[in-house]
């Protein structure tokens, strides 16, 4: 596997964004070369569609593309690794995740960049532009401020709205987490897992993997191990997760990453660069999975990682084996809701694509370095939304 | 030419809009096709642009779609002429002006359908999702809510802001009567002109035509004819036609449109069908032009028309000659704009605007029927945006 090099894929990166004025284009779907083509799809004609959804708003959906449009919507406040860049600066991300929308899911996404942080500005500026969309993809919105802004969000629309940097990084763990097992003759439920960094993706990932049944889940995040001897010292976020027991109280003896990852079987980074070593994997349960998902540079280099006793190792990169890539759960999780005319995604959904992730590999495949498929293995997208349509339709939340 | 039969118009334009689940879609510029694509386009990649756009934000137009992008933005309060049907209903004529923004211009335009019909709301929302966005076509919003709305966001944001419901149309009637005093060796100081119906485009028409020189310009609604005499029974946007001098005061004697029209030159129909007759244009001046742009019938029937003394006669519709249609001007105008980079659109850019429309008809060309281009005629977006490119160039009103 060719890694490009950081000067090259600067240049590159450059030269393509320049050389197409970004990435994202519109096209119209109808011929506009005569005068009864325009009689047809603008005036008069246009009138008619008009009419019928002013009878009757459901029909918006028949008449038009809201039923296969999403926005992806930021305030530019946490992208990527590169912090709180603001809207601007924001804008290439929006145009690729777009591009990723239509190329995985044939989804016609479009990117809005909100000129405010502020929770309610940007809670109201998305109901405002919601008459003509399907759903709305946040993004890159800083944490906890995105947990509050997507569930105000799902309890005000009747579309799906979806943070992907807290869920869809959460599913794909999961998927990761199921293959572990079914490799390793592991039950989830007996796993002792540890978490660093709880932010939008590792609250969500804790979230989901104690659904899945997770009983032991500890974090970590800038203060240390989240643990209930300094609760006083949390902010409301913080003392949600151990109120809610998203993750588990640890008694802490030594404040470090070492001492909790002692005898646990699983860490999950969505935190850091290099603040794992080989000595601390290696003080881990035998044959533990590590998914060392910071971008660009992993918790611990891949190349570190493989000199521990990790039985499986998987980072957030596609230069290594085993990335644990968003783009194997959003466009099939969007494609599935709106199929289906789901009012949302719920967590049960999120779940199924998990599973329909993981068992895409069938258990003769299943090798240490393969427990995730390839982000372009196109069977991906079709098992995902397939599995998400049929739990929209059995949880009974759609439109039809 | 074909007349569509308004059952077949119906049924066709109804099965265009199902068959296509709307008019609008998105695409993707580069390919996503390798791990190596996907490094340049999205994650890592990506972080360079973005990087860049923080350091100068003016990058953001190097690196992304933003100044070839255009929000299309509707309340859905005033659609067609079928009035305030919501921002639901207004979609399909918002896919719509879309896909000739496109087509005609290359410029790629996305519908907002807004879920609110209060000003300050809509002044919030289109100012909230303007950082990507390299312009804004308003779009159906009624008036007088649209004048403020344009003005507001015009004096907030540094993108052109144009409403194309008051603009579009007056930069082509304008176009109209420039070529209505070539042809018939008229000077537009001197004409005589009655404007019916004083609405956002009856209003921008005034402007527009006073700016250009003419010296009496009489308005109609739904009160009758526009005059001091009234001042007091008007509510504020009328009283301001009259401040601003937008209208002349006129001395009620009979307060009918028979009675303003007689011994004018100029009849300029924004209003509603069937209000003009025979009579009313042979007690005009003589060779009169009459301009009956209410959609989709008429203020008098084409074929009535023909009967009278009137010169040229032209209309909003497709299927008669001299259409006067937006699409002749906002495509070219906003290509110009954007292309110049310029912070606005000014009424000198929609002054050659509307000459370079005109004059896209040599002298030995002009007809009494042919005194407006096809808005099929492919000369016509480039001539309006490069005389809208220069002018905005002359005025210093660019970016670079």
């Amino acid at each position: 596997m060719r890694v490009i090099k950081i000067s090259t894929l600067r240049e590159k990166a450059l030269k393509l964004h320049e050389e197409n004025q970004g990435k994202l284009g519109v096209y119209s779907k109808v011929s506009i070369k005569t005068k009864e083509d325009l009689a047809l799809a603008y005036s008069p004609g246009v009138a008619e569609p008009c009419k019928e959804i002013y009878q009757d708003p459901s029909l918006i959906y028949r008449y038009t593309g809201k039923g296969n449009t999403v926005a992806v919507v930021t305030d530019g406040s946490a992208v990527l690794g590169l912090g709180n860049i603001g809207p601007k600066a924001a804008l290439p991300v929006m145009e690729g995740k777009c591009i990723l929308f239509k190329e995985f899911a044939g989804i016609d996404a479009i990117p809005i960049c909100l000129d405010t942080q502020d929770v309610e500005e940007i809670i109201q500026a998305v109901k405002l532009i919601s008459p003509g969309l399907g759903g709305i993809n946040l993004e890159d919105i800083s944490s906890p401020r995105c947990i509050e802004i997507e569930e105000r969000l799902k309890q005000e629309l009747d579309i799906p709205v979806f943070h992907d940097d807290q869920h869809g990084t959460a599913v794909v763990t999961l998927a990761a987490l199921i293959n572990y097992c079914r490799l390793l003759k592991r039950d989830i439920r007996n796993l002792k897992i540890v978490i660093s960094g709880m932010g939008a993706a590792g609250t969500s990932i804790a979230k989901l993997l104690r659904l899945y049944g997770a009983k032991t889940i500890y974090g970590t995040n800038a203060q240390g191990i989240i643990s209930k001897s300094k609760y006083h010292r949390y902010n409301s976020a913080v003392q949600k997760l151990l109120d809610d027991g998203i993750v588990d109280d640890f008694e802490i003896t030594e404040d470090s990453l070492a001492e909790v990852v002692k005898n646990t079987d699983c860490f999950i980074g969505v935190s850091v660069a290099n603040i794992l070593t080989v000595d601390m994997i290696n003080s881990m349960n035998d044959d533990p999975i590590i998914l060392a998902m910071a971008n660009p540079n992993p918790e611990i280099p891949y190349e570190e990682a493989l000199k521990s006793k990790a039985a499986i190792i998987g980072t957030g990169r596609s230069d290594y084996p085993n990335q644990i890539n968003n783009v194997l759960a959003f466009p099939g999780i969007f494609r599935g809701a709106l199929d289906a005319k789901s009012y949302k995604i719920t967590d049960e959904m999120k779940i199924v694509a998990s599973e329909a992730i993981a068992y895409l590999i069938k258990d003769e495949e299943l090798r240490r370095d393969y427990i995730i498929p390839s982000p372009f293995d196109s069977r991906v997208v079709k098992a995902v939304s397939n599995a998400v349509y049929q739990k929209a339709k059995e949880l009974k939340v759609c439109r039809e």
